[in-house]
């Protein structure tokens, strides 16, 4: 059997995240009825980050196994055909090796956070922004993000329900900039790891805001850090704002 | 009676258009009935702008006569309170002299047009542009638009509907650029004139794609305008890519 890589494009919006669930739609669920409509019968596919209810994603990446041989740009064209009209679109497709994995493969992941910082509501950014009325701090924010940058216990900044066997990881980069837009003031969050927690990224920039808004220090930030503990946390931003943008893998199954 | 003047932004997308319409979703409808939750009683709003459906704004501006003398921020977030969950919001408010008029003051509008050109279906931009599946060419879309600039009888690039007294209007400005974003190329047409004809924007843009993707010739544009004949013009642009941005008047009511 054939594998493909598959890279995707989706507005988390509507969905209960990657995962299949019964009963609600996901992600992986509306992928794997696209692939059913091209070969009947049961798909499983496998995605390099499981993203949460509400999470965005530029370049998730994900790998099927198709008994035919397809051509990638046929196999991208047919599969959004059938996901219309839900928010999910295949962006590319290429063949893969038989034992190349979108997850087990990939040794980098690459998020961004947008928080807009405006009075008024967001409305055509509603549901793709976190939207905060206040402004925020920049170099405050980018003090507090320079504690978390490096190896580090991230249990403060993992949430309770993360199966993953060490709270110990490196973080790459945590950078921050503040962009003008038609909107207003963007604070774009761009972080990268070769792999992160449940609910980490999130828990970062949750607390971050505290810091850009005044209510926490910047030093609190690697206190909180070195407490690991996850009652230290700042709140974790809604996802709404959060999109997995890009996975790298050692070779590039794309190009 | 106070008058206000309101910059308002929106989603177009849940609504019939603008205008007020009985059974209908309207921003209109939406902004009066919040109004009325600050002042009870019928309210008429002018805009400088009637939007269609689907149609977004940045700098939509209307204006307002209340009983109650309001500072205008806490108007703003009175009505934005009220808005909720509406992709409606006040961006600013002001009070304006009794004699201005959102509509008949204003002297220019500014339209941004947005084309995503690429194979995928959007996503994330979904209902916020017009996503073509093919290439465009930008200089031949810049040779076709530069035959629309200035005085002209504008006849062929008006709907059957429109109802301005005379076809004859100076356009000031229609300039493409090609952005490369996240989602892949979108070209943005910006259109500013003093005021426009109905449909006028997304018969331009319509047209322009036919040249940018070799249908029509640059020159085309020009024999279609010199034809002053609605039968001449390319297929009319589809809403969701059209926002006005902005709203110009001799003295800015906001600063």
């Amino acid at each position: 059997m054939p594998r493909y890589a598959l890279r995707i494009e989706y507005n988390g919006a509507p969905f209960s995240g990657w995962q299949r669930q019964s009963e609600q739609p996901s992600v992986q669920g509306a992928i794997e009825a696209a692939l059913a409509r091209l070969e009947p019968g049961e798909h499983t596919i496998a995605a390099a980050g499981r993203t949460d209810a509400g999470v965005h994603a530029r370049g998730q990446v994900c790998h099927c196994d198709l008994d035919r041989e397809w051509d990638p740009f046929r196999l991208s064209e047919a599969l959004n055909f059938h996901l219309k009209p839900a928010p999910v679109a295949v962006v590319s497709a290429a063949l893969a090796p038989h034992d190349w994995h979108a997850r087990f493969s990939a040794n980098e992941r690459h998020y961004l956070y947008r928080i807009l910082s405006r009075r008024a509501p967001a409305t055509m950014e509603a549901g793709l922004v976190w939207r905060v009325n206040h402004m925020l701090d920049l170099s405050a924010m980018r003090e507090g993000a320079a504690h978390l940058v490096g190896l580090h216990d991230f249990t403060t900044f993992r949430s309770m329900s993360c199966q993953a066997k060490s709270p110990i990881k490196t973080l790459d980069e945590l950078n921050i900039v503040a962009v003008e837009t038609d909107a207003g003031t963007e604070f774009q969050f761009r972080v990268r790891a070769r792999s992160f927690l449940h609910n980490q990224v999130r828990s970062f920039v949750g607390t971050l805001e505290r810091v850009g808004s005044g209510g926490w220090t910047p030093q609190a930030v690697g206190e909180a850090l070195a407490a690991q503990d996850r009652a230290a946390c700042g709140p974790v931003a809604p996802p709404q704002g959060l999109a997995l943008m890009a996975v790298g893998y050692p070779e590039d199954p794309f190009v």
